[in-house]
């Protein structure tokens, strides 16, 4: 039982105190990115400048700011503002509220993120999956054809509690929840939202005027073909001319990369051709409907509209944490991946800041939900913003639109609005990123499809909290079900390596060396037990009939991060029961964490410290050692 | 960029296909324990027999039955159901049913988990929990003073939905859902429990006759003091000189542990006394209440009175999925322990439907929840019994009692009833478990704690949910947080270890060996991504100020057990950002699941095979080999 004295010397050092490990828990909980780097160590002055730098980074950005940068952003802002005008009637249009506010919206959440946000190629705008999202909760209590007014408050209400909800969560730093909204979560999300609006536009296209306030596929088509008789072909044939001329444009961007502001400012190009026409050809007495009457003048305040009337609350609250959650997981993921493309970093909570104070401010001044949306954040990247100053120069665009352009805009045919939605949708549909899941991951791939027809045929928030739920059930499975394999030496090496994925490796007589992974605790405790003595039933069934018998179990904790005491009791009674036939049970390489909860559990005193060894290598001679010195003599006492 | 020919082969086999690889995901999913095991190529017949005697064990044991096993269970089964008659009684009491269904509750149901259950030392009977939920959760509907009849019929049917979803999970091998009540929430779960029962218990010491009906501290506390004019001193000084005896027989079972007998009959003792004394001194008649009638004759069929009122139905479901879940944590908890002791298995699955046929069949002949209680457990074990025949025993036991007698016990005083249930109850409370807690694992603590509080304070549901919520979410930070760390060079040795832990270990030249342990997947994706970058940073802040400069990032993925598409992208990302800044990302040691969705994933493609090891050493010798001959060209080409 002697350790040898060539063996490398494990750490038994004393356990961190609770508050230091306490402590550098709850960082890498909340501060992972540690954003206070560059504090350390700087006098008071500097630092004061420096957390004023960060926590409104427009200090950071704007004293350098130059000319030659501004070129870049004026071109990026113009550009982008031609999109948010078309954008912002059509969104509102889907939220179910009057088209101006949409063009609020455009104005002053800008300049709130210009401000406050961290992203400089990020374009802040309303997005079609929210706008839906709110009007189907608020029509759950206030239907908007009945009291225009209550539900266009609801609105603003719902867009005061998403800001509240992201400022609440960046400050806490709870950017971590945003993280359980996966990728395929998202992709079936968009996908099911898209498909649903795109039906939802043929409303526009064959120019009905009685819709269902449903927003699942079954009653959306329902609602198209039971009002056939108000079909009206003169609609239909503009808004195909239109979504055609919309798509050939998205086509020829991608042919030609460089032609990418013929996409950009096509849905104005359809907004003003479509209003012209629109003016001169009389089109609303032949069935087109227009827009109508948009009102002069910038946002007017909206503090004294808000409703927390009891009654209605519960709508505006559901709907405000829903978008809230869906606006974070987009805008930050584009940030995001914008940011890696120029190589910078992002700080996901202060996005959320930033995102959540520009609701808020939303709120008070007619806006509705806004986030970074994609479209618009390609474009201003591709028309080569630089700083946030892109969207200064869009929201000065929006100003001197609704102080003077505005009336203009009332001629603009519902079908040049439901075709630019539409095309803009059409691009959402990923299937062949669902194709790519089916082919590389069919557990993600169900996820994606359980959020896709979960959004389409149930509605859209069942959808997403269906699909959020199967993959926390999968991130449960994860942790319940690791990963143990039987470690062989490879030939010619001091590796040990997993048997099934190196068939060469070869074992050691009369030893079983399993590697285990993930964390031990107690939801993965009773099943680890369980399959560390299958596996020693499995190799005394195979030893059995060659005549040499199991008389060690090695287990390699090198990939185990932490473990609780339902694990340590596990190991416990792996540790009894193996004892009890004789099986000596030795550790390696358990990391720092783990050694401590073992030290503190009294399970080290238990197996002794002369069982716990640095190295496969170290182990594995020392059980030879002792097997050969003392054949099954310890191990018994205790059984 | 060549690899040295003397690393060791990096296997990139072609991914198993998805069959292959579902098919051992959800073996290791639903049969960790592979149960079939023996029943591999062998011929029909004996397999048929084999499957038969696994799924019936009583198929098993009573072929090989003898009477020298016998005698140890005759003697094992008298005196548990010495103790099932007055515990049988109590629990009753608690659960607000007449006492004779607690005796019918030890008669069927011992008999079915006779043939069905896999344990030997286990007892089955009635528990103090399960009883109070039942209880609590049914008053939510009725109240058993308005309508006894109704409530007693709802608690059959709660039984029965136990006995329905005990047999559902064990059917379909979800063993895995009571792996989710870790140790530390049944333990504060307990003790929570206790606590309200022994203040509860103070209705039948001071012999109140009006009492609440809500299970919290508050309301039972306020409830005693409120009713102080009903308190009798009588009834007091009995209660507490049977509590003084039966505390004293546990004090002499603990200094002996030979003596367990004594405290194992002690409750019938304090029966039979009490009943006696109550009999002869018309104690009834100064204030000490008594059982009242009990009818002579085995358990009645109840199988018509099972309600399945749409009005009161939610109250039986609600209460038979909690107990069940309950139910099955104790029982299975408590049946492994004793397993463990005695080195044989027990299958938790089996063990449910053993507990689901016990509960079913007990729903349909007037018996409540039943399941393994460790008091009972305890006593068996220590008694020397063998087999499950000891239920058998004491089921024909509680068949005499049933039909001679039962009216005997109709002079037990109430009074008696409590002391034996608080007597019980105070030894759930493990204080010195929390202080362990508190020492070993301060979270673990708090989900204790949470458990305790809840059940106290607020009610048993919710306390039981708070403290599982609690504990998921710790799984899901264990996930969403996993450790990394930096590796450095054991000296004297090819080890990497942590450098943390290990303060002497030290870096190599130019590279930075990270290791990752963990699934990587969406919830950790993000995380894993900064954390990396942090590193490099930091060691970046390093290094500069000694004038050499990062050049590799090696990571080990030995500990990582799984990836998913989103972890898959964290990794495509960092290797973006790093390339980008010119410097190489190299994996290490990826395990087959890994792997294969690398490949799948075309991520190896992306970084190239060359940049894959097997071991620490092989990386860092192919790196320092391409930084000699090619410094800083590779890794420009995609900034």
């Amino acid at each position: 039982m002697t350790n040898l004295e060539s063996a490398h010397k494990v750490n038994f050092a004393k356990p961190r105190c609770f508050h230091t490990a306490l402590k550098s828990g709850l960082k890498e909980t909340f501060f992972p990115d540690d954003p206070f780097q560059h504090f350390k160590g700087e006098p008071l002055s500097r630092r004061t400048k420096k957390a004023l730098q960060y926590f409104v980074p427009i200090f950071e950005w704007l004293p350098k700011y130059s000319l030659s940068l501004f070129k870049y952003d004026l071109l990026a802002g113009i550009t982008i503002a031609s999109l948010a005008i078309p954008q912002g009637i059509s969104y509102a249009k889907l939220a179910n509220i009057p088209p101006i506010i949409g063009l609020y919206s455009s104005f002053v959440p800008p300049l709130v993120y210009a401000i406050f946000g961290s992203s400089k190629h990020l374009a802040v705008g309303t997005v079609a999956a929210c706008s839906l999202l709110i009007a189907s909760t608020i029509e759950e209590v206030v239907h908007q054809a009945e009291n225009p007014t209550l539900y266009l408050n609801l609105v603003f209400t719902a867009t005061l509690f998403s800001g509240l909800l992201q400022t609440a969560l960046g400050l806490l730093r709870l950017g971590i929840l945003v993280d359980f909204l996966s990728h395929s979560t998202i992709t079936g999300f968009m996908g099911g939202t898209a498909t649903l609006i795109c039906l939802q536009q043929l409303k526009g296209i064959f120019g009905l005027k009685h819709f269902t306030t449903h927003t699942d596929v079954v009653s959306v088509l329902r609602a198209i073909f039971s009002n056939r008789h108000e079909w009206r072909w003169e609609s239909a044939v503009v808004g195909i001319i239109f979504l055609v001329f919309l798509q050939f444009t998205k086509f020829v961007k991608q042919k030609r990369p460089k032609l990418f502001w013929v996409s950009a400012v096509a849905p104005m190009v359809t907004v003003v051709v479509g209003g012209l026409f629109a003016y001169f050809a009389h089109a609303e007495k032949h069935g087109i409907q227009i827009v109508g009457e948009l009102k002069r003048g910038i946002n007017p305040p909206s503090l004294q509209d808000l409703n927390f009337d009891q009654k209605y609350i519960s709508a505006p609250i559901k709907a405000g944490i829903i978008t809230a959650m869906v606006a974070l997981a987009e805008g930050i993921a584009i940030g995001r991946s914008f940011a890696i493309m120029k190589n910078e970093q992002i700080d996901g909570n202060k996005e959320m800041i930033a995102f959540g104070l520009m609701n808020i401010v939303g709120s008070f001044t007619s806006c509705y939900l806004t986030t970074g949306p994609f479209s618009k954040t390609a474009v201003n990247f591709n028309a080569g913003c630089k700083t946030a100053m892109a969207n200064v120069v869009m929201a000065i665009c929006m100003l001197l639109t609704l102080l003077f352009l505005a009336p203009l805009f009332r001629y603009t045919p519902l079908v040049a609005l439901s075709a630019i939605i539409m095309s803009a949708m059409l691009g959402l549909i990923e299937y062949e990123k669902a194709y790519h899941l089916f082919k590389t991951d069919k557990f993600d791939f169900c996820i994606c499809m359980v959020a896709f027809f979960g959004v389409a045929f149930i509605s859209m928030d069942m959808g997403l909290m269906m699909s959020v739920g199967l993959a926390l059930i999968r991130a449960l499975l994860y942790v319940a079900r690791p990963a143990t394999c039987k470690l062989g030496n490879i030939p010619d090496s001091a590796l040990y390596r997993d048997i099934e994925q190196y068939p060469g490796a070869t074992g050691t007589a009369g030893m079983l060396i399993l590697q285990l992974g993930s964390p031990i605790y107690f939801a993965n405790g009773g099943y680890i037990r369980e399959r560390i003595l299958r596996w020693v039933r499995d190799e005394q069934a195979i030893t059995d009939s060659k005549g040499n018998d199991v008389e060690c179990v090695l287990l390699e904790l090198g990939g185990v991060t932490s473990i609780d005491i339902t694990g340590v009791e596990s190991l416990l009674e792996v540790t009894r029961n193996l004892e009890a036939k004789g099986i000596k049970v030795v550790l390696i390489n358990p990391r720092i964490e783990v050694m401590e909860k073992l030290i503190l559990t009294k399970f080290i005193d238990r197996i002794g410290k002369e069982s716990v060894f640095l190295s496969v290598e170290d182990a594995i001679e020392a059980c030879r050692f002792s097997l050969k010195s003392s054949v099954q003599i310890t191990g018994n006492g205790n059984a």
